[in-house]
């Protein structure tokens, strides 16, 4: 049986997760669940999109990924699944599962309208997770038949991905995540950063301007020293071996940055 | 086999829970085991009676809860499990069990004291769920009769749980959690909010008075804007769409507040 | 089957956890995975390997813990693998298993070089865990034989264990970790510990000296008291009833402590 992979902004220090799981345990006995994680900053669903696009192709065949970053919840705004042949996707229709679909075009998108799967029939309004997405998730993974979770939809909501901006002499783009090492991961996707990868280039940021050495690893460049590197999510990094690129060079998710080839 | 659900106060920064996790592998090779938080501030029982109290029932039958909140490990406070028919509980005798207890009386409480089950027959000190909590909890997990682990006893430490006030114009309770995007969960129970949701009502709390639009869910009232709903617990919380009450209003655990119905 | 342990320093907000165990399960569907930590401080190779010396002995027999705080990932380091009899052990060449092999002397230690095991051909430079680490990890708690995974070798890193300086009126001894309780466990080890535990001593420490009363557990002392006492990782530690010695004290990891026999 394949797992069910969680993403939330629920954190994990209160009950929630737990509960969610023991309501995904309730309704589908031996479910293998994997947490990817819990700490989305809440309500940002940007950062949740981002989190499912760059890890979903490393998880088995079969993954349901489940996705419960929902500052709609109890609203009118819609669950919805998709079926993208090799995965599953479950979550709330705000565009928290759009750039994961946008790498593999789902077959079927359907909204999750049939109670018989959910944790029970009066359902929390605040607390979808437990009551609706996980239950669903779970009975997906435990080998329920796509269609017989709702109604086919066409339309599903998409948040615009950042896409850099290209000329001659620099690419310009957005910071969309800084890990817990520091390292800042662009928008510039490996087609695009093959033109930067091993040359020497400015970083051009917040009025200042910091010279990156070409990199491929961390101690490839002296300690303390900035570099750029193709990240292990595909996506351009700026990081600092040893160090923190967060906190040496200030930057931050949702910067906008600009690499200047000399 | 039914799962194991752990509620500790051990962090996850340590190998505490990696270790307790361990000996119940030890003991009971392919148990399942759920974590349902491991951020109990150190030492706080009551946090942890509601938590388990709040959450125990979402989880499949014949779960064994675990709760390692423990600050009088190794001295003479006894081990205890109960047996409520449903669902096993694991714990010290410290009142920890005893809120989810009052809302599902237990049918038997048995001392821990048959050392057939622990870890290890030189046990430590200060380490009481490695040693003792987690392999009992593997053992009844998977089958263990509860007759086995000790003797029957009639008492058990039970803390009260702080009931509100209730008058014609008003209803004072006590913040018993904030969650993680600072909504203050109140001892008001849904029988009891009942009087209240869906009315406009006053937050007095702190010397300051506070408006409350009635609301169902988040996205009911205006975004930055306080309102009350049954919470997903079973209990009123105290929210803000799209913020935090906890950083909006200042509300904190243990806080007194008062609702006026206006 | 056993289970696969981790410790990492990649912390649990970003994906990079999620993402081992999905290379993990897309090798090995069903593996059992054990989170011990994620939250080693980045880079630091004596604090991981303090942490699997410390707990590697309570998990069951053919566990395979694998290692991942790896500063050098991408460079010349090598890869290597253990077999003590007992357990596996799998990580970067950096010294970070030698504390455990230095309890549990390996039978045979190999180079980690055949790449059938690794998640992908194309590995990444900078995510090791995901491309290496996990996925020969797994398939040795699958049951791959060991030495399917490259060629033996003779030598490995190995950090020295910072040994108490020991007097007849004396012992000072280094503080190797601090936990979420504030408890400061020494390098002072049981044997050792034999000569302190139980008697009124002097602690030293930056200049200041505090009285410690003999303690076997928390509450033998009178609350808000420092007590000394051997701890469940089998080492001295510093705590105090109730409170922090952390906090209380100013004690850290790092730090270099003497204990006076009065």
């Amino acid at each position: 049986m394949p797992p069910v992979a969680l993403i939330t902004d629920f954190g994990i220090a209160d009950w929630y997760v737990g509960e969610i799981k023991g309501a995904m345990l309730s309704a589908c006995p031996g479910i293998s669940i994997i947490d990817i994680t819990h700490h989305i900053p809440p309500g940002d669903i940007k950062a949740a999109a981002f989190t499912l696009a760059v890890c979903f192709r490393t998880f088995p065949e079969g993954t349901v990924f489940c996705v419960v970053v929902d500052p709609g919840v109890g609203s009118g705004r819609r669950a919805i699944a998709a079926d993208s042949g090799r995965s599953l996707f479950v979550g709330p229709d705000n565009g928290v599962l759009s750039w994961a679909l946008s790498l593999r075009p789902p077959m079927s998108v359907r909204t999750i309208d049939n109670s018989d799967y959910f944790h029970r029939a009066d359902i929390s309004s605040t607390f979808h997770g437990r009551d609706i997405f996980g239950p669903v998730a779970a009975h997906l993974a435990q080998g329920l038949p796509f269609a017989a979770i709702g109604a086919e939809t066409a339309e599903y909501e998409k948040i615009p991905f950042p896409r850099p901006a290209v000329t001659d002499a620099s690419i310009s783009a957005e910071v969309l995540a800084v890990d817990r090492f520091g390292n800042a991961i662009t928008a510039i996707d490996a087609a695009l950063a093959n033109h930067l990868i091993g040359k020497a280039l400015k970083l051009r940021f917040r009025g200042a301007c910091h010279t990156i050495s070409p990199g491929d690893f961390f101690q490839s460049v002296p300690r303390g020293e900035p570099l750029c590197y193709l990240g292990s999510a595909g996506y351009l990094e700026i990081g600092v071996n040893g160090g923190s690129a967060a906190e040496n060079l200030g930057l931050a998710s949702g910067d906008r940055i600009e690499l200047l080839l000399k």
